[in-house]
């Protein structure tokens, strides 16, 4: 374990997590999550160890993200050095041209955010040796962090596969199973124009050995990918979309929020992000997965049971407590299908699912704008006479 | 116009971007979409120039991106500076806060590539003084790169908006419609967990007055967005994805691969991703857009005839030379759906559209290994020996 600083002036490390919103908060834009309903406690990330294996251009990238959302701890492995031929992907500088990937990012790393506990480790997992590291290094539990989270015999609560190779991917898979690990791996194809991200939870999911790994077709002539001594292409906008989804479903599982993606592809020639969900195959050439998957099956009952439990509780709760009380002034939410219904037909058509209008047509709001009032969100189906006067009602009763 | 570098050790300049494969060429990777037939002539790159509005979470890593890629000439606007707060996104780090967004960004992004021209704008274009300025920018052409790509009045190839502003993106429409410039927008949701982009030709699709704007729906209640006071949530993951599908799609446009997306949400919360095309408003409000409309219905006729001319073209190149001799030999490509059809069922199940599989079966893969055979793609209704012989006679004839 290596801590390495560039020597350039640093913010002071931060106590406690604040919501304060001035600007001097480097996390008042993360506790913002909490009062807009999105995470209910963000500040639990300070409490995760996360490791990320390969910090080529989606690891490195994964790791600022992690690192800007305050994590607690950060793992990192890798064997190369930082070259000019990487400068095409985000993250490292010229200057570090020369260091370890893993010094390299750990400076860098420490500057952007001094509270991020730091692991370097300059190995090769696919070695005997480098892999014994590797292991015991997932176990080791850091006394400084509140532990509990972690129940299994793991020491970090996910790991990232972020490498660019299949033999570094089963021995990431080997790992895992062996200490019943979830983790996520990443790909970006050798054309640079797709990838993808899949989670892999031992013996509730298809682990990598189960079944051959998917990639995006590009729709390019696969023939022209094959061919030896051709050197991979990259690109940063492919890999940076990668990590963003990455960490983005890192988060989502780490923090409990929104639904963490089983399998999201990215074909960045036509935009198109298949998605899909892979079980275990019970005939699996790896044994540590076979085993999973029989805890797995035997703990099927006590999991049932739970999520009985726990659907009672949160019904029994909902008849005690109603979310809102009855709506007896019959005040009711505007339906933006009724907006601008009059000459924009042309224009804004007939809307796909999951998008809504943030804001009223143009005219509405030059018109609202030029009499000086504030109802932009007011249509002709809505009164907002007769609201407020049905608000004042409430107020006096 | 202002220039600055941090004083640490860069790259020297490169004269001409060169696709050889060694550690110290920058390009490398790049120049391999060459080769890899994505790209016809990814040189190009260096004669666009690309402006940036706004360098906050989108358009700070926006600008990282095309300078990594080696863009001709970046032009940057923005009117604030570097704050703590800023640091959970990706970019600025914490020994530029005070410094304005422009100059940090132009110190940062000349020490990654000295290669690109960088114009930095501190001003703010939504006053009378700064919009002049922003037009006047727009209008001039750079007299040290080939400007023959930009035919318009223009002096740029992509105008970009990564403001976080309704009124912001009302100038940039303004300015693009004036000066018949294509543009991409861009935006992340108050909650941080969703965004979109949108691809903007005057006259061709619907400018941003045409109709009202389109968000993302996140499925939170809306109520707790619009509270007042209430400061918005970011994260370093929507921002780095929305600017990834961004730049992604401006390379599309520039280099002229793949599909531009006309709207592509982002959905985090579900990794949902709707599109959606929009056509102009014949009664929009912004009277450029209605100029821009008419004169693009006026060329219809001269559009058709070209396109036409162009079809027939390539039809005739395809009757001269087919890209396929006939296949008398009846060699097949081998259909993946036909993979792992013995005992992977439970795994493997139907594939979406888009996916095929990387590598054969983790035990055939294995199975290879062992007997040292190099036939990973071989599986049982694929016969090696007899195309080798069929190969063979095609060889010999």
């Amino acid at each position: 374990m290596r801590l390495a600083s560039s020597g350039t002036s640093r913010r002071s490390k931060v106590k406690d997590m604040s919501a304060e919103v001035v600007d001097s908060n480097p996390y008042s834009r993360l506790m913002a999550l909490q009062r807009m309903g999105i995470v209910e406690n963000y500040e639990r990330i300070r409490d995760f160890s996360v490791a990320i294996v390969g910090i080529g251009g989606v690891g490195s990238v994964a790791a600022e993200m992690l690192t800007r959302c305050g994590i607690g701890r950060l793992l990192l492995y890798d064997y190369d050095t930082v070259e000019l031929a990487n400068m095409n992907r985000l993250f490292f500088r010229p200057d570090q041209v020369g260091m370890m990937k893993t010094d390299a990012a750990a400076q860098t790393l420490t500057d952007i955010n001094p509270d991020v506990i730091l692991e370097s480790y300059s190995l090769n997992i696919t070695t005997v040796k480098g892999y014994e590291v590797f292991l015991e290094s997932l176990k080791r539990k850091n006394s400084k962090q509140d532990r509990q989270s972690s129940a299994g015999t793991a020491g970090v609560d996910l790991v990232l596969s972020c490498v660019d190779n299949y033999e570094a991917r089963m021995v990431v898979n080997q790992a895992c199973n062996e200490l019943k690990q979830t983790w996520m791996e990443s790909g970006v194809s050798e054309d640079a124009v797709s990838g993808h991200i899949q989670l892999l939870i031992p013996g509730e999911t298809a682990c990598f050995a189960c079944a051959p790994p998917l990639v995006v077709a590009s729709g390019i002539d696969e023939r022209t990918l094959k061919r030896e001594g051709v050197c991979a292409a990259s690109l940063p906008t492919t890999m940076g979309v990668v990590a963003g989804l990455l960490i983005q479903n890192a988060l989502k599982f780490l923090l409990k929020f929104g639904q963490v993606s089983p399998y999201l592809g990215y074909n960045s020639l036509k935009d198109y992000f298949p998605s899909m969900e892979m079980r275990p195959n019970p005939q699996c050439s790896n044994s540590a997965c076979l085993e999973r998957q029989k805890e797995y099956l035997q703990a099927k009952p006590a999991r049932d049971a739970l999520a009985k439990e726990k659907m009672e509780a949160e019904a029994s709760l909902r008849s005690e407590c109603p979310l809102h009380v009855d709506n007896e002034w019959n005040i009711s939410v505007v339906d933006d299908s009724e907006e601008g219904t009059s000459n924009h037909i042309e224009a804004s058509g007939t809307l796909p699912d999951g998008l809504t209008r943030e804001l009223p047509t143009a005219d509405k709001y030059e018109e609202a704008l030029a009499t000086g009032g504030t109802n932009l969100v007011a249509n002709d189906d809505f009164d907002l006479v007769e609201l407020q006067r049905q608000l004042d009602a409430l107020n006096a009763s």
